[in-house]
């Protein structure tokens, strides 16, 4: 559940591009389409991609909301077009062809394509798989990174990492005192996204092994936020509670199948009195001598930094065949294809933070309000307790 | 995100009771006091709870919406009373109250203590924890058993059982043509609600080693849903996925950290050849070799048995000890209590399934309509495609 | 669209009685039964009610939410029992009965009757006639009433006087300096809730010609809300516009065919020069030189009285025969009642301020946030431009 | 409350467009742009109009969500470029620019202007009129146009004319027989919309004089649809009833105050006998006798045609002087423009047909459910009744 903000994508992968409009973000946001531009560069990077991301860059034009560099309450629109729009204008007219256009009828598994085709009475899997396509998650970013800012203004930073690729798993620690920003710095520039230099060799080994079979994989990454005040979600009603809402946004990218907060599914094996963080205080301030609630307790932060796990599949896309059926004749065949990316997890990763910016956004004007950035700043200025 | 149905909750766990009102079940489900008090039974049960459990057996009165046996189409209203109401009345009077009355100022780690006073604006962590109680899914569990009953109407079960305590697991396969219900039959008459025996036996160990020490465990349970039809969910908005919306009601449970769907976090080490569930045809349906995705695939139920697992953490209520500071005085004291539950897992298993018939029920009347079950199974009969 | 605040209720005229829970409401609100139920009280009065509204004085009871006088942040649960349920034990119980009870089969022009059953595959009108009755609308005034209180408390006032009884029309201004809780103590003490009181005489006299002729009478009154901010409600999309949410809301009553804002359906009439209200400056604040507007310019609360008018149809239970058609047989009958009310209109002008102090309430959370009455006030303090 | 449907609208009056995007629309709806821009071109009509309805003809791009001529159940989102956005660049631009923009600090009575500035803590009246223009409505006709389309598919007509301009009231019955279609057709060639020819001349006289005195006039008009089934709404919920989802989506719309249904505030002049509509049975089906209800009962689309009134206020944008008041120096001044629209009505009645095709095509969707226009028809076909 969104409470104060909207937000509504649209778009086929093939098609003429990608609308969002997000609607509720208080006036006077600086925000441009460089600082969004940025966010989506990170969401192309990282080994394993196949050609798409190489030859388009994408750039998403603010087309309404803005102007003259901040926002005016008003809705935040945003066009990103489809680089490749001319090679598909037959296939994705949105009017009548008279060509004959080839329809897909070989469901892949792990798509959603026979899933998509039952459900719409479609005899053409690419009615679903354009929609369905990870294309999707790009216009994602690009809204959050307005959410992303917002957050920023109020000291609030979400970063990322990835800790495991297949079953590669970065241990290392976040070195402390740096900040979700600092991280992003920091693995932004491994192809895979990790901290540690000798497991990114190895992720990325695997990865180039899994080319080499046709093959694809997942993995896990960390997202973080910190810098929160107190009381974001609220115990009192079950759609309110943080967590809920943060599981809801981040399990619905594709790919997406499982997702922890703090200590996890580890909580399991452990007694209470090894998990629950005990409480002190400096003077000033209530301290923890730990984090294992990943910073919510009761469905509301904490005052600690959030922190979550979520675990991607390998991508469905293989060029090794996996056995199907064709929807038109019922015979059976092999799915494959001759060029897909063989592993999206560092971009993955971006996608997650993207959708957290959503939540903490969200459930942080829900509890302060404000219609501009003033008048928030001055509302978490008269009662926000860190 | 709930689309056609809405619930909401309200109680705290020594007020009168609780309340529950859920919207937009079709008339004419057949629906009892008796039926919902199975299932407020089987959420009373497991071994490791404390007194209050065994004292109480929870009763849900049908106040509105059903009537002569069959439910109304209108608002379903539910009173849940207090059975210890009467040792209460002066603490959690709506009313003033001339005694003093002694605050709770020692937040318990891990509980919404801390956070909600902050949040809240309390001086008495009691304003707090009445509500962030576990007692509240009593009343979920109660409203939940509505769309239980709904859906079992048309061929859809539910059913879970623990797969993990503490470090014990259950490894065992659910044995091949167990329904869920039958699954649930099985289960429910273990107090661990596991299959395997000598696993039971060590889990029982392990709450009761946990009970001496004063300290409590947490674990893991397999919900499992058959009967689906293709295309509950879709592709095509974010909010609309059915895994985001499973994962939200899951996750809005207290003390659930984490939850993964089919093969979950174990996709992670895999390649996608070896996840993918591959495509057949028997002559008649499409079949699946393998069902890695859980049932969901591009967010839509894919006519495979959803299978999802969470993790509880431990039960933040410890007879032992934890580091705390008095929020009046802001002295460092030890949290603890004198008696409470050490292991409540088989009980949340309950309500997780409880959390799924919602997500389930909900998406169901969203894809097929219906203002009554005789027009639900019309419209069911008139396109599903099994 | 509520925002902020979720409001459900639930429950059948001759049922048990009436559940409400409403959800979103900040922490340290003084509310008490005893304010509640002056609500209803105000709700019961009326010349040209039946015998019902005599017998019964109406006790919502605070089940939920409160503690010690003041509201938790919980969800406030109220349960409104129905007096006469002995009566109607048998002819509305949950459980199946063993006696034969007559079902209602001859639609009442005017009511859900036809409708309903015809909506929810029903034989028996009685299942929908329940829950389509006015007496919900009790349970409503009950939720609103936290609400009007929390709008009392930031110096928002809402009342309402009646305006016009058939063709009978109060025409007279509300004396200068008079505040709408001024407002409602003057006709709160008339039978017809008007200011005239040579109106008032023929209204009486028009309500009791409908009686002896068995006849129904309806009318129009106005609402009025004072002490605004500027900007609740949004110019910036289609269902956060102020006047929206507040016609959704009060249309939302039972035999209320229409509303109007301000000047309202005279405006059509005029020329833009004489109805649009000039802004001055009083050395202090923006000041208007006239109110046609009704206190919404561009979707928003512009810091001058909200002034709306809903008009109420006469009521549809007649003594008064009207012709219909039995839906079992399908013959033409006549429809009647031995006893009705006659006029509801006074009733009805109560339950219209409930429902604008819902929406205002959600509103001013909106744009203000608070998780306790001293936030939400620091909040108006820190940004509030009246 | 919009139930099964979404949809946001983006873009500033003098930016580079707008946007939209509807979401929930079943598949296999035959959608295309010439269809919706027929839907544009009768906005854009009607006598009274400025200078700019007569240079631009709007056209709505269809850029996501249609593929081949019809939809995916995908969004469907549409790009209305403005034609002048060459002309505003630099005023509208998002980026920050050199240039030194006048501000707009006079506000005028009657529009967001002043009350935009205090809530969103602007200095520039433009950020606010830009979102606040009734240039926004077209973007909603063209999305509303896919309603209108999937509604007509199932045999649901809307259309609307014109009643009243100023004190002139065109009061000629609809000649029987006349569906709403064919209602268009007929008004659609009228420069005010409205059936008689001898109001018609009289309404463009009016407009005229009002022009020529620098002034603006408001109107009244009638919607109609027909070919409802029972039981679109419902009585069960407050927010699930039918006029009150018509009645927030109608007055949603910019310089609408008022709405009725049906016979509307003339009902209060009236005794019951003389309002419900009586009921016969035709041997086929239930009739009645008159619709002054405006087809909606209890919450409820009773099968009869839906007749609502909605009235716009004169345009607030005025050649006239007005008084106001200098937001940056607090002086008194005059507020006038040289050019703007006198008469909208026409254009409007317009856009609330739209607005009514929003909530009857959700209606629709949320009883009968349905993934794709074929599924739809089914579940109609299955259990309709009319």
């Amino acid at each position: 559940m969104l409470s104060r903000l909207k937000y509504l994508t649209a778009g086929e992968s093939h098609g003429k591009g990608l609308l969002g409009i997000i609607d509720g973000i208080p006036a006077g946001l600086e925000i441009s389409e460089s600082y969004i531009s940025a966010q989506l560069y990170r969401r192309q990077q990282g080994h394993g991609r196949g050609g798409r991301m190489k030859i388009e860059t994408d750039f998403a034009e603010l087309y309404t909301g803005v102007r003259h560099g901040e926002s005016l309450g008003s809705p935040i629109g945003l066009i990103l077009q489809n680089k490749d729009w001319e090679n598909w204008i037959q296939k994705m007219s949105a009017d009548p062809v008279e060509d004959k256009i080839r329809k897909v009828t070989l469901p892949r598994p792990g798509h959603a394509d026979l899933t998509g085709v039952q459900k719409f009475d479609f005899d053409d899997i690419r009615n679903v798989l354009e929609r369905s396509s990870a294309r999707e998650t790009a216009i994602r970013v690009a809204l959050a990174s307005v959410c992303r800012k917002l957050l920023k203004e109020v000291g609030i930073e979400v970063g990322s990492r990835v800790v495991q690729i297949h079953s590669l798993k970065d241990t290392s620690p976040i070195p402390e005192g740096v900040s979700p920003e600092g991280l992003n710095e920091m693995v932004d520039s491994s192809p895979v996204r990790c901290l540690d230099k000798s497991t990114e060799k190895e992720m990325i080994d695997v990865i180039d092994k899994a080319k080499a079979d046709g093959d694809s994989v997942g993995g896990v990454f960390e997202i973080i936020a910190t810098g929160l005040p107190y009381g974001l979600g609220s115990h009192t009603q079950w759609d309110r509670k943080l967590q809920a809402r943060i599981a809801e946004s981040i399990l619905s990218i594709n790919a997406f199948k499982g997702i922890e907060i703090g200590m996890g599914f580890d909580q399991a094996g452990k007694f209470g009195s090894n998990v629950h963080d005990e409480i002190g205080h400096d003077g000033e301030k209530y301290i923890r001598h730990s984090n294992n609630a990943g910073g919510i307790e009761g469905g509301m932060s904490n005052a600690q930094p959030i922190v979550i796990r979520a675990v991607m599949k390998p991508i469905p896309t293989l060029i090794k065949p996996l056995r199907s059926v064709d929807i038109e004749t019922k015979e059976e065949k092999l799915a494959h294809k001759e060029r897909t990316d063989s592993c999206a997890v560092p971009a993955a990763s971006i996608v997650a933070e993207s959708m957290l910016c959503f939540v903490l956004a969200d459930a942080l004007l829900e509890k302060f309000g404000g219609d501009s950035m003033n008048q928030l700043k001055a509302h978490m200025k008269a009662t926000s307790k860190y």
